[in-house]
């Protein structure tokens, strides 16, 4: 099965600021591998400026087999994403009657204002993700999926996002926590990623949890065996070093 | 005073895989303009792959005053920052003899083991950025300063970076959180935006917590006059309008 690779595009100046933690990488991350087999190479956070926007969407859209994007698709001004994303495509931004009926139908005729109107211009040609939270959808054209930064709003439109994503390899992963500390493994988890290279991906990352201290070794493959044959050998080490398991769940 | 421009590259596979929420992004952040007037344009997330340090590192620290590395320079097989930035500044990977010393002491001479031996390597003619958590120094070539993954030591050690960094204008925001949604002042907003042009950056985001719904409106400028201003102005609209303000602390 051929592996997928996409890139996240969070588009936001109050991510940038530190103003608002983003919660949607992680998710869309985990959320991408587990039901489509699709793996986040790549993410960048810019700015609300239309030219950034549209050199890192083209810039990603190249280099990827998807790009998603979180932020600027509300009613204000401040929300760019579809009209930058049009010109970065060369196609006219227009209102797209799909979604004008969905809002006009959501709001009512009588509160369908400018802002929500706004909502409904997209790039031509855009197909849309569907929005069972507030409605105003999002869009995909050609290879970039665009969708809210709203966490909430945002994790209620991914499962509309299936039909338009080729299916890749899922990668099952394997966490252990180890009472000791990195260096104390350093030589034999390097000897065993040698060992298994191209097969496991060996992560080893320290933590600081709720007053304890220990390693968490990562083990990652898209092949469950290599993976089993792999922790075999790692618990020999670890019974060799005498290092003791830690439960932080 | 001139604005300086910083990027944040995060090194780490654990972060694009989802499985560790990136906390350093907003630390970062809010702290290299509070304290520096640094402001971040740009963030990326890469994984532990060589070529992907260095052109990243390069492209980066072309394109942005300074660049702020997050991960990778622990004592494990997967900590491959200081050896990928020696190979992108094409300069030696070497032993650094303060570094040394300061590690030899830390964690005893008997106890001065391989792995951590390995954190005393760096990119030749480094600085060292000074670390009160764990000892193992960040470092700082060119401008590009790279400090470790683990927040509370990341967090630990921005104080010791300040000698290295230019000190730019500080942003200021102010925000009015509002009981109302995006699309009923989104025009006025948009109108007052365009009122104070490159002087106020005004952002909408709407939020949704502890069952409480609002919109938070963010006024930024470096000039505190401005914010003043524009602020008068926003509380006319939000008169003018009746809506409600709303306590989110």
């Amino acid at each position: 099965m051929k592996k997928i690779k996409a890139a996240i595009l969070i588009i936001g100046n109050e991510v940038l600021s530190g103003r608002t933690q983003d919660l949607n990488v992680s998710f869309i991350s985990q959320w991408l591998n587990t039901n489509c087999g699709i793996s986040v190479n790549e993410v960048r956070i810019i700015s609300d400026i239309e030219k950034k926007i549209i050199f890192n969407t083209l810039d990603l859209s190249k280099k990827f087999n998807y790009v998603f994007t979180t932020g600027g698709i509300g009613p204000t001004h401040d929300d760019i994403t579809s009209l930058s994303i049009a010109k970065a495509f060369k196609v006219k931004y227009v209102t797209n009657k799909v979604a004008y009926s969905i809002l006009e139908k959501y709001y009512g005729k009588n509160n369908f204002n400018e802002g929500r109107k706004k909502m409904a211009k997209l790039p031509s040609g855009s197909s849309l993700i569907e929005n069972p939270s507030s409605a105003a959808p999002g869009f995909k054209i050609k290879n970039v999926l665009c969708l809210p930064g709203v966490p909430s709003i945002l994790r209620s439109m991914m499962p509309n996002l299936k039909k338009y994503l080729k299916k890749g390899p899922v990668v099952m992963s394997k966490s252990i926590n180890l009472n000791t500390v990195e260096s104390r493994i350093s030589l034999e988890l390097e000897a065993l990623q040698n060992k298994f290279l191209q097969k496991v991906d060996i992560g080893s990352y320290p933590f600081f949890k709720l007053g304890k201290v220990g390693v968490a070794i990562v083990l990652r493959s898209e092949n469950k065996k290599y993976i089993k044959f792999c922790e075999k050998e790692l618990k020999k080490i670890i019974k060799e070093k005498k290092i003791k398991f830690i439960n932080i769940k």
